[in-house]
């Protein structure tokens, strides 16, 4: 497994393997992996030829007292997986390597995809994202990018962002992966102490019970959306950022669940905000 | 010469040419071609195995009220012309090909580059500029893009976002082509009445006359701007928009022109608003 540090160094190499006719699929990660992180891998792996997988916190993406500098890394561990995975390139750039100090070009998604959830509570994260994920893209020359459904507003803003631009390439969207017990697969559930790793298992609970009652006929979104912060706030330590269902392609509001929709939550179990959704189609 | 109008087409034959390791050099242009777009055609052939013309008069870098509606279009003239310069492939799309009615994606470089000279004069410019010349090269894969020196802060603002955005291809300044008595070469040039057109002059001459005291060790620039616009007012018809010099690398503001600075001009002639500039090194 090759370990690049530097973008010219990559870049130059993926050049090569496309010269060659080497299909390649992109993970980009902020590292500290888990089994949702090894399901982007396994998948990439299945669709392409090389598979190369980006380890960045990226600092334009964290706001104003967000947890960039505590998030967690563990690069001698990653590695250790992605080595098992048999992944063939890691591309691990320091923030010197992708922002020059005046750096000042962005990519931006604007609309109601962008204004919405995580989009509302967390100003400027989506353009973080997006400016990353095209530096990214041009470094790395992909055919294929996976994201996590983990990250549902993400990949959304992601799939009109290569959509719009004209990316030479596809996004594959890759199932939430939970732990035995439903909470979805986070770098950040290492920060919950026992008590609130226990509270959290409502977040898949209330997308649970709310998913069953739209398979028994409800269709009223403000009767499931009070459901959803209902069941939420039986939880003593949770505090609900947001529970929203909106349209599954582009977040327009929704009367009716009438069509695919996606219910969304974001939670703070103390300092640890956790997000998790639910994509359903009747 | 093959012509494109589909995005996906062009796309998948860009592509295919890179696979069999054919270098690319991309020529965007607006249409209504003179000498100075056939100049970057002839550098782009020097430079790479196929070169692809792209003729697209961008919406969203017009201002409202500005000349998207009137900008001179001759497609047949155009084609003709690059079939005789053994062009590979044209790519005109339409309006409706570029962009998605709920199209919101943007790039751009915000700060002093795009906020100067016409950033300035023409609010949104360049974000119009940064975004279909990202999604050009998207489609059409260059590995080296041509820019005409004549629009000296584009040239700049793109290569600025290549170096950010880390784009994998090599930005290729084209200097200015002039008409024998010295008028830059543009396809507004068409708008000038006879009167106009002679006075129009003014904008050559003011920049070697700046770049003539330089030479003979006139180093602050206040006073080089105050012949500059001097000069232009000695022209009945013209009508500065703006007569700077800057940093001819980041326009940064210079009180001396002791490194190397750029001269620029916009002048307007009745409705026509014509630019210019010299870069000029000490």
């Amino acid at each position: 497994m090759r370990i690049f540090k530097e973008i010219k160094t990559i870049q130059n190499w993926c050049k090569e393997q496309k010269l060659q006719g080497k299909s390649i699929g992109l993970v980009p990660t902020m590292g500290y992996l888990h089994d949702g992180h090894l399901s982007l891998v396994r998948e990439a792996k299945k669709h392409c030829d090389i598979v190369v997988v980006s380890i960045f916190v990226n600092p334009i993406q964290f706001g104003a007292g967000e947890d960039f500098e505590v998030y967690p890394r563990d690069f001698e561990r990653d590695t250790g997986l992605l080595e098992e995975e048999k992944v063939d390139a890691v591309f691990a750039p320091s923030n010197n390597e992708m922002y020059n100090p005046d750096s000042s070009t962005f990519v931006e998604v604007t609309g109601e995809i962008t204004g919405k959830l995580c989009g509302a509570s967390r100003p400027g994260h989506f353009r973080g994202v997006t400016t990353v994920c095209t530096k990214l893209f041009n470094i790395c020359l992909p055919d294929k990018a996976f994201f996590g459904q983990k990250d549902a507003q993400q990949v959304m803003v992601l799939e009109k962002m290569v959509r719009e631009l004209n990316f030479p390439l596809d996004i594959i969207r890759v199932p939430i992966v939970r732990e035995a017990d439903g909470l979805a697969m986070s770098s950040r559930n290492v920060y919950l102490d026992p008590e609130a790793r226990q509270q959290a298992l409502i977040l898949n609970e209330a997308l649970s019970e709310a998913e069953e009652a739209i398979k028994n006929g409800e269709r009223d979104t403000a009767r499931l959306k009070n459901k959803l912060r209902e069941i939420i706030a039986s939880s003593p330590l949770a505090e609900i950022d947001y529970a929203e269902i909106y349209d599954a392609y582009d977040l327009a509001d929704v009367e009716k669940a009438d069509r695919k929709i996606i219910m969304a939550l974001a939670v703070r179990f103390g300092k640890t905000r956790l997000i998790d959704n639910r994509l359903v189609e009747v």
